[in-house]
């Protein structure tokens, strides 16, 4: 009947049944998160474009959504997680470091929609503030996996590399100081491109052929560096080290991580990154935060839903937490139905009333069937006068009379 | 250190220790939600601003952040949750009836910032799409009146009232029907004015002295209409009874009601309304939606967390949930300590690991006792070898040495 989608483009609606399952997977994340020490924190949707702009280029300016306030003060919607995160610790000198944080909540980002593209996307950000330890990125990735396997997801890794081990190898290959951020963008791109593209690449970036032999033979025997190596071997003793990749082409796409960097790769299903993060010792300070070193992973939350949707990772989430409609005979049986509501609801089980006592008993269980419900209770004239109701079964559409007192121990 | 506040005004950051009593509330209001079978919906923050003005007059239209999309379309930050549902129901026809959806999302006002006025603020909404029976206003009262109770409040009154009742009684008084209205919006305020000042403000609004006794007469001897009669006994057989009081003045701010009406008022501690709704079987048609009768309440829940943590309703919320820190006595015994922590996870106790290995323990616990968490545990080289650690109670300050083993059942 409506015609055109009345919602801006790039937006959706989260309707009761994709909440259920948005609600388990939040649900588990929070719990694996808790479970290591690290607190919630929630910051407001606007920020001052002053700290929205701090650090970033222009190409994420372009996807800010940038407004006034009504004092007409330069506001917009935050972007990510970490610059709300950067934020709070310059004025919140006085929190007990280091900080451990995790932060659930939507970022806007002002992008073309397409299919799995959207304009208001859920993140899942954890940190840990105010520790230069390889301990803290070992706990990080401890938790990224646990989390995964929380999910369901069965074949992963855990892509390990260094912004110093690409450094150092830019270093020895004799690549120009200005130009390694580029150079290692390009080498980024080896998980989507062939190696000779992004030779190409490098090529129109002005390398010689002996410069990009150099990179890559570089590369290619890099090894971890000392902060790296001490992470791996922390993280092994976590028992993760068959998920773990030394990879000395990962770079990641942020230019202000300063260490170890990270990304999980799913293998099966075959949905590529799905966290990515690393250490980001200057970048508090370069957002005139407190010189504090800081490590961290981001989950792209939104596309982890879609998959276990997809994917039916987590089994048997019923659409609904409700598991009993207890239907209305007639206007006369009302106080019988109600009665039975209020049992069942202190008995701890999410029962529906129908809240219509004109309204045919088959529409209310054709009601019940089509919401996925579990159980329909009937108290008709009958019943009542028998202390008794009728519980129907509606995945097996079997129903049996059994005396009020029992209704809750056949439920449970 | 900073010198400015560098968030936009009227915003709040929500720190740990706040997080905990915000989620403990939200988590209390969901549960009871659930109970009555209601389900969550989640809309985008952006609507464009074709629905946002949609029913709202201009006094709204100034308090709403309004903006362009990259597309150029007119959008804006969502005001309430009631247009949202709206527009839900309008793009989702095959929803099925009655649709029972709690929302619990920020909305965004400009408004002025002072003392307890915020420019984002968390509102939770339940309502019922589809019902017209009095049926669905009892379960409404029935939810509030059970949310409230849970979340520590005493002394609580539901006020009740009905547009009949107001329209009715304007009818008697003779008031000519275009200003039944305004003269209902002054008659609203006889609880925070005297009669007279709301005389004086009516004889402003040129009604004359007969006019004016008139309505009072006329409203000190209304009844109930049958909707809200048959309303207010269902929620007697909810248990209702003593926290219902019908008010023939109360009329709510909003023009969109059309049946009962209600707000609840805080006694003790003395906070006013922080609930407000009733039935508006017009609005979603006139906001070009289905026309589709419904029944709701909206929660002000930053003002209830605000007042739970005032006035420590809730008693006993921990700050973090966070139970245990593992020490780390030494680079040299940092594997032990792993070990630990990794049993007390396992085991379902939320624990931190210290992540340093050269910080001295007293800084170590010092760190535990600031972040309030109950345990510490030490596992130093003597307590190693004896595959003993030292348990540390933070509150009482004493501490014991007991088996690896016995560890999870000392802290449990």
């Amino acid at each position: 009947m409506a015609k055109a989608k009345l919602s801006p483009k790039g937006l959706r609606d989260f309707l009761p049944e994709t909440m259920a399952v948005r609600n388990m997977v939040i649900g588990r994340l929070k719990s694996v998160f808790e479970k290591y020490g690290f607190d919630e924190l929630q910051t407001p949707a606007m920020e001052s474009q002053e700290i929205l702009l701090g650090k970033t280029g222009e190409s994420a300016e372009k996807l800010m959504y940038l407004f006034k306030d009504p004092g007409g003060r330069d506001v917009g919607l935050r972007y990510d997680l970490t610059i709300p995160l950067a934020r709070v610790m310059t004025e919140n000198r006085d929190l007990t470091l280091p900080f451990k944080r995790y932060q659930i909540q939507p970022v806007w980002r002002a992008e073309k929609p397409q299919k799995g593209r959207y304009r208001q996307i859920l993140h899942c950000d954890i940190d840990i503030v105010g520790s230069a330890s390889p301990m803290a990125d070992a706990e990080i990735l401890a938790i990224i996996n646990h989390c995964l396997v929380l999910l369901g997801f069965d074949k992963f890794k855990i892509r390990l590399n260094s912004r110093v081990v690409l450094f150092e190898s830019m270093k020895s290959a004799k690549i120009p100081k200005d130009i390694w951020l580029t150079v290692i963008q390009s080498i980024d791109k080896l998980d989507k491109k062939s190696k000779s593209e992004v030779e190409n690449e490098l090529t129109n970036k002005s390398l010689n052929k002996t410069q990009i032999k150099a990179v890559f033979d570089e590369l290619s025997k890099a090894k971890p560096d000392e902060h790296l190596q001490k992470t791996i071997d922390l993280a092994k003793k976590y028992g993760l080290e068959s998920n773990l990749v030394f990879d000395p082409t990962l770079s990641r796409g942020l230019d202000y991580y300063t260490g170890p960097i990270f990304e999980t790769v799913v293998e099966e299903p075959k949905i590529g990154s799905i966290t990515g993060g690393g250490r980001y010792d200057t970048l508090l300070k370069a957002l005139k935060g407190p010189d504090l070193p800081a490590t961290g992973t981001s989950f792209g939350l939104d596309r982890i839903v879609d998959v276990v949707i997809e994917n039916n990772l987590l089994k048997d989430i019923p659409p609904t937490s409700t598991q009993v409609l207890v239907t209305v005979f007639s206007e006369k049986t009302l106080d019988k139905s109600i009665e039975i509501v209020k049992l069942l609801r202190k008995s701890g089980i999410n029962s529906e009333l129908y809240t219509d006592a004109n309204t045919k008993l088959e529409k209310q269980l054709k009601y019940a069937d089509k919401k996925s419900l579990p159980w329909a209770v009937i108290a008709g004239p009958k019943e009542i006068l028998a202390n008794q109701v009728v519980l129907k079964n509606l995945k097996t559409k079997k129903q049996q009379t059994v005396a009020v007192e029992s209704l809750l121990v056949t439920i449970k």
